[in-house]
């Protein structure tokens, strides 16, 4: 059975202007690869209510899960709760429990549960709450949309909470080699033992490290024996060309 | 006026497995930004020549400039030109300028101008070189979708010699405050301040650092005048509010 399929959208005018780098879709990429659920696509767009529900309704249409980064804070350019409404076609109110969690927060003066805060709990009908261990504040699901956090500790915190309730496949695995040889001279062996061998996924990754060409061959499957197969094949064809310090990084070790 | 948009395209299954971190948009988007040049969308898919052919489609009508990074070097899994050639519909093949550079690249016994690496001198028809002064292999620009290389020294360089054919708008300037007030508590007062300015982009960015809470609150805009007028007002309204060490960056030391 293929494995489920996942589709992040980043959102913010922070990340496409350049002044905050993201770091959310690396982090969930890395942790739904080792749950067995495929990221396929990621996306990113501004705070601007018709790309955000444009982007909701493509994604959520296509793939098992889909997981949002940003803008569900308590300033006036938080909108993303508001829009998931929009995209699911449901109402949009303060919940009593979201509410009640901010209440046992926000309860000195100086950060009283004023109107601003209390955004925070407006949460589209049907959700359900997703704990925000961090900072209280929570995300929510509804249907096959996870809303999440931009701030990178929350949004990690969220995404441990979530990953138990989703049904993970087959782990991809990964073996990797190290190679000091040009890209372009393993090209050739390296595309024979790809069509050879169609289940593997196969990927070069040139780098020039103190004055030397190498690059990083890295099979990819479910299947370790099949892995451990291809990989041998790839390090015998790498010292028949002359490599000798290759670094092999074995499936236990390596992130597809 | 308004500026002309752009989109990214970031191409790669290293991607989206999390094995590499893309540092390529953050980067691009700080040059457009500085260009005058609005990114609204980034899109992150797999070496899937379906994937890669339908979103080449879908921003490059949409936007007026697209950049692609990633897949154009000489292994089998490097399949972006082509699929730029099947997005216009046009042939492609081996170009003689494109491997003239590589030939003076590539000549010695251990690195000579092979199959695969030719296959790097590729190039869709009615297309224009884009220049690599770091390791040679060019990019190249069809229509208003540039394709430039996923190594990041490489993609820079390559950016470098893009932005001078683009045409640029008013650039971005941003002034941004960090005021030491938790973000629930600016929050309506900055939403005032926002609904009474709609030229002025306003964001709110919260953190928390040495146990305090506080948030960078950043206004943009392309008139540096209405910009100071705004940061004016956001001084005034956190002072207000009791703020005493206000961090400002002006426009000309801040990235939007």
């Amino acid at each position: 059975m293929p494995n489920p399929t996942a589709a992040m959208l980043v959102i913010g005018d922070e990340i496409l202007s350049g002044r905050t780098r993201d770091s959310n879709m690396n982090h969930l990429a890395r942790r739904l690869t080792e749950a067995g659920i495929d990221l396929r696509e990621a996306r990113m767009v501004a705070d601007d209510a018709g790309e955000i529900v444009a982007a909701l309704n493509a994604l959520r249409a296509r793939y098992t899960y889909v997981f949002t980064s940003g803008g569900i804070g308590p300033t006036h350019d938080d909108i993303t709760a508001d829009c998931v409404a929009q995209a699911f076609g449901v109402g949009i109110d303060v919940r009593e429990d979201a509410r009640a969690i901010l209440a046992t927060n926000y309860r000195n003066p100086e950060t009283e549960l004023n109107a601003a805060r209390l955004r925070m709990a407006r949460i589209p009908d049907g959700a359900d709450l997703i704990d925000n261990p961090v900072s209280k504040a929570p995300g929510f699901r509804i249907g096959n949309v996870h809303v999440m956090a931009g701030v990178p500790a929350v949004f990690e915190a969220m995404v441990e909470g979530v990953l138990p309730t989703l049904t993970g496949g087959a782990p991809l695995r990964s073996h990797s080699l190290r190679v000091f040889l040009p890209e372009g001279t393993v090209a050739a062996p390296l595309g024979e033992i790809a069509a050879a061998n169609p289940d593997v996924a196969i990927g070069s990754y040139p780098f020039q490290r103190e004055g030397r060409f190498g690059c990083t061959l890295v099979a990819r499957a479910q299947d370790t024996d099949r892995l451990g197969a291809v990989a041998a094949e790839i390090r015998a064809m790498a010292e028949a060309l002359g490599a000798t310090d290759i670094l092999e990084t074995p499936p236990d070790a390596a992130l597809a």
